[in-house]
């Protein structure tokens, strides 16, 4: 239950619950096990995109190396340094940078907590149908349609 | 120009120039001039969504109240004190607090500054084709199409 009950048309995030886990297969689990988000956009009904405030403890990565076929990415450094990892390397964000990711462009990106500081940072996605993640690094493409599907990169099964 | 070369996946939004201006009708434009824009997403060749770092000078106004009939809107307050306006009445927003207006929900929304202090938030709006915008305070439309085009609520000419 992450929707709870307002009588304000304004939300404070920490008051939403945090929901930890994931959908990869096992062995990639740990990767994001230090990653919690608060659904935002969720709470406020929205449709067409999703608002997660992230918090990534040291160590933890926002999600395995990965671009979208069909939607963008946009991403908000509020509070720490996140590691931005893309084909241009590594770079450190810091509060008030950000960092964007077309639909369409094959170079994956992750966020990875190098640092000793639990750091905190703003995702937005939108949800256009049609879309496939894939995951450079990792021989991986995830196919969104009635359900989630994980298969090797040339869509034979994991 | 607001789309710098980048050698860097990241952006310190601070390097965009920022615009200012509006579509709206002359005898509304003093309401939101002293409002700034920096274009994010458009930044990063973002297409479904957009986001904006906007700067809201003392006395300016996000918008006029305003609801969509296709697109959904979020807000993330950065720095300042803003106070959001809808049905509910208004109420003052503070750094870390944020707010989400669902397409399609009749409840007009918009931010004024009512501080002595300069403002910075964060929107986000998606481009779902298709879209109106109504004004309710002003009797007032705007539909989307080929072009932008303001007509009063009742579809008439302004």
């Amino acid at each position: 239950m992450s929707k709870p009950l307002r009588t304000s048309a304004a939300l404070d995030p920490m008051t939403l619950e945090a929901r930890r886990g994931t959908i990869y297969p096992d062995k990639f689990k740990p990767r994001v096990a230090g990653r919690e988000k608060r659904a935002l956009g969720n709470a406020f009904g929205l449709q067409n995109f999703g608002v997660n405030l992230v918090r990534l403890e040291p160590g933890a990565q926002s999600a395995l190396r990965h671009w979208h076929t069909q939607q963008d990415e946009f991403v908000w450094v509020l509070e720490g340094e996140i590691t931005l990892v893309t084909d241009a390397g590594p770079e450190i964000l810091k509060p008030g940078m950000c960092a964007g990711f077309p639909k369409g462009k094959s170079d994956g990106h992750h966020l990875v907590n190098k640092s000793q500081k639990v750091a905190w940072y703003l995702e937005v996605g939108d949800r256009s149908p049609g879309d496939s993640t894939v995951y450079p690094d990792d021989d991986m493409r995830l196919v969104v349609g009635a359900s989630y599907k994980f298969t090797k990169a040339d869509g034979s099964p994991l």
